[in-house]
């Protein structure tokens, strides 16, 4: 058996490694077009912010340690240029040698991942515009930065694109970050970014919003980006991280089965249309886990997996690829942010029904010293309370949470499910009642109907009747909505008397939890409509922060990574 | 309708809490003992340990919020000293009103928790000795080290034990603990707390293993222990953290079943054997997950979910606590240990089958800073590969390990469903093939066939044939286990001849990776017994510490907390 793979770094190379553990007689020959194989891609922004001072820890593997350790035939600087399915060669051209030549294979692995857009817009190849993808973009854009650019222009508010802009920043440049969205990070909803748009801005990152790259211009060597705004910024070096695109050309010359992504078309075993022609990796198609759409997801563990299910399959066993649901996470500066399935937005847009809660948990004991409260969100389906997405934004403990909700999502958890997880309790890593058990209590609470809610959403056009405040005076004088009327909680019980029975009545309070005491209390003394808004405060602020651009400093009830404190609300 | 909880800290709290939220007319009234209710019990040792300064932190909710937010009557210092369930009335002492009376219930709660074991022991009185169970203890202890200890020593090597000596250890204390076994933290295996038992010792503890203390005695003013051994150690404070037992004895004079760890016996409902009657939290037996075991498994989590679902069923709803896995985490100085499910010894107890396996991965990503190797262990069944426990130690991202193992277990994952978790991964947060990942491709690969391995303890009774080590010769010179041969991987397969082929061959590595390279060439080069030492010479050498005493400083291969440094071993 003769197996060739295209491409060198995460799929190409986990199948290609895989292969060779089942069978130790296969010939195994992989091309990659770059110098380098199975370098760590996701380090890249790292070693240009200086975390990673050592280059060499970027290149994980050598061509002659799989040559010796797995008997593989690795050629770098190799490009594969064609497929020939009649007569199974691949032609290929070897760039040091200047030379072509065919390639006969038995199994055709392709993994030749995916590559940054960059839009056909005026002047976007002048040298300064760079695109961060493998080695030797890093060594470019590190150069220039070494070579003393002071400043640089980061387009796209993706992963990619925060990361750069995060090195940029540790390296002591100015720092603009242009996104033609309002918002950054794709993955998450609108107002689980705030804080962490916030915490750049904290940390001296410019950041430009809701713009549009139009052109780019030379000035004096320097980088000049036109926005459709009018405005213009200029810069020593800009990064393109405007997402990427499946490297689909030469599969759809070879008549492979390409969607409408885009991606190539694989079956469960990650076989293109062709049986003898596999894909793995960034450039193919996968199911979306949660909303079942054909969707391109990249990311390295994905990757990884999907590269061993082809060898696995090539050696004749069953192995199967079944979905990816999008776990991610990021660092931005001190911030930790990510979520696993579906987004609200993706949900919305699908028509998938829905509902939300919101938990503002710390990281750990709040009496134990180094935590901060995190935003959590959960997404689960009405009926049966299945979970559908969740996001996370904070300090510390954030990874952890993606985790387990990622595990819970792909076991089909419910939020019924939540409420019974066993998690490790000590003060300096949670919390008894842990911020993802409190989403199942509330989230449960919601689908037995014991609580309702409001979200921040909906005010001001769906609250209608009396908003009550049931904080206590003091926090009412700090900031209230501003229609709300202020009955705190202890006192609400003898104070019954003092609210219109035939209003509906729109509870709130800083977290959610003294609203749903308050909740409780009016629904069994015969109020009839009665809500208590999600996440209290907290998730309202983030949401104003969108849609009435009230200034942080204005909302002394967010808290960010630099204040450190600890808020404590009633919960017992 | 009248609820009494005789308890006011975790599970009482919880459920008197809970019963408010879905019951507004119900009267609710808690009996403490002592006079403080809902203290965060898990932080006391750290403010001894001064990490907390505030003690104020510690004291979660007041009774006068309870009765304000939640219109529960708390009565402190009020000991209930008799159930009367002919008359359904309590006996109550008020101890600080000093006077008697009887208060009716409809139905009753008992959270009484569990009592730290205190041994009959001669001079166990001493003024002394203490005990860490509340408020009053930690003060006690606290007001002690404030007045000038100079010397501790603490008895009981498990998670409360190792917690109290860190405490005093940050008080620049001289620490000596002294535990009966020959191992420290009882849910763990004997191997896994080697390195948390020579990071102790780097920082100061002096831990006295397999050591029994048998008197007290006063020696002007300090404690003097005598050992078993002969040995007395001094100290100017002892504390004894030997465990719990549940506080049953009011109940077990009431008649109500106790089981036979001495917990009270509860139904699904946390009802007794007297359906009026309640019990929850670390009085009461629960079933194991794993082993389907009755067990006392005093932990904060379940106890809080056992109060609610008590608070549930007597408010007419249906749910149901299914079982405690002791999912638990300890901060050891500068190392996290902990687990879920069921350990090694413990199914070896049981005669339940079992595999294992042990992967050394880092906590992230091995080439971005701040990252140091883990020992991960997990446990699972030989047929249908369902995940029976798993044991983490390391320095970061331990705590996250835990829980995603927890959600696992708790799911009835496998670990075919480990190959597929799709967790987050970005260089600060994990590795593209977390360690979790790679436990289940290992077991995976030992329940497919592709695999067998030896482990640490077969050696050398059931190793004979070929020892053969695959690692470089310069690894080889550093260390090897005595009768091995060195033949590096990267020659294995030209130099198969070498072999004998009656022999069986017992491979090893550094951390199993490579071995599984050779296992695999050697098994399809027709060598017909193989076998690989699981998690290689790092799980080899935490047993030598144990087995043959070796001394940390020879075991170059064990990366402790302090050395910080990265292991990379050859894993593509």
């Amino acid at each position: 058996m003769k197996v060739v793979v295209v491409g060198g770094v995460a799929a190409g190379m986990s199948a290609a490694a895989r292969l060779r553990r089942l069978n130790e007689d296969a010939e195994i020959v992989v091309f990659e077009r770059d110098e380098y194989v199975s370098f760590a891609n996701c380090g890249l922004p790292y070693h240009i912010g200086g975390e990673i001072a050592d280059r060499e820890k970027l290149l994980v593997v050598t061509p002659e340690r799989l040559e010796r350790q797995l008997n593989i035939a690795v050629h770098t600087c190799h490009e594969v240029t064609g497929i020939d399915r009649e007569r199974r060669v691949i032609h290929v051209f070897d760039r040091r040698g200047k030379r072509s030549f065919e390639e006969s294979w038995g199994k055709l692995i392709l993994a030749q991942g995916a590559v940054p857009l960059r839009p056909p817009l005026p002047g976007i190849d002048h040298p300064k515009i760079f695109t961060l993808r493998n080695i030797p973009d890093m060594d470019a854009i590190k150069r220039t930065v070494d070579n003393g650019a002071k400043s640089a222009v980061v387009i796209g508010g993706g992963y990619v694109g925060v990361e750069v802009a995060e090195a940029f920043q540790h390296r002591g440049m100015n720092v603009c970050l242009i996104e033609l969205l309002e918002e950054i990070l794709p993955p998450l909803d609108h107002e689980m970014d705030r804080a962490l748009i916030h915490h750049m801005e904290r940390q001296g990152v410019s950041l430009m919003l809701g713009q549009r790259a139009e052109s780019f211009h030379d000035a004096n060597g320097q980088v000049e980006v036109r926005l459709g705004s009018g405005t213009s910024v200029r810069c020593d070096l800009a990064v393109l991280a405007m997402g990427v695109r499946s490297e689909s050309s030469l599969a759809r010359e070879a008549g492979l089965a390409i969607g409408e992504r885009g991606g190539l078309v694989v079956d469960e075993h990650m076989r293109t249309s062709d049986p003898d022609i596999y894909a793995a990796g960034d450039m193919v198609e996968v199911t979306d886990t949660v909303t079942r759409d054909q969707a391109i997801i990249a990311l390295a563990g994905p990757a990884n997996r999907q590269g061993r299910i082809a060898a696995d399959h090539i050696c004749g066993r069953p192995t199967a690829y079944t979905s990816t649901q999008g776990t991610s996470v990021v660092k931005v500066f001190e911030m930790t942010a990510g979520g696993t399935g579906a987004s609200e937005k993706t949900l919305k847009r699908k028509g998938m029904p829905y509902e939300k809660v919101y938990i503002h948990g710390n990281g750990h004991a709040s009496y134990y010293p180094g935590t901060n409260p995190m935003h959590l969100k959960v997404l689960f389906a009405p009926g049966d309370g299945m979970i559908l997405g969740a996001q996370v934004a904070g300090v510390d403990g954030v990874d952890k949470r993606i985790d387990v909700m990622a595990v819970a999502l792909r076991a089909g958890m419910s939020v019924f499910d939540l409420e019974h997880l066993e998690l490790a309790y000590a003060p300096p890593y949670g919390s008894a009642k842990d911020p993802v058990n409190m989403a199942g209590f509330v989230a449960a609470n919601i689908l037995r109907g014991d609580l309702e809610q409001w979200h921040a959403e909906d005010y001001p056009a769906r609250t209608e009747g009396t908003i009550l405040d049931v904080r206590t005076p003091q926090e009412f004088d700090e900031w209230h909505i501003e229609e709300a009327i202020n009955l705190p909680l202890t006192e609400l019980r003898q104070r019954l008397g003092e609210l219109d029975r035939n209003q509906a009545i729109y509870v709130y309070c800083k977290s959610g939890f003294r609203g749903y005491l308050a909740y409780r209390i009016l629904k069994q003394r015969g109020f009839s409509t009665v809500r208590n808004l999600s996440g209290g405060l907290q998730t309202f602020l983030l949401h104003r922060h969108v849609c009435m651009g009230c200034p942080e400093t204005e909302n002394p009830l967010i808290t960010y990574a630099e204040d450190r404190h600890v808020t404590a609300d009633g919960s017992a």
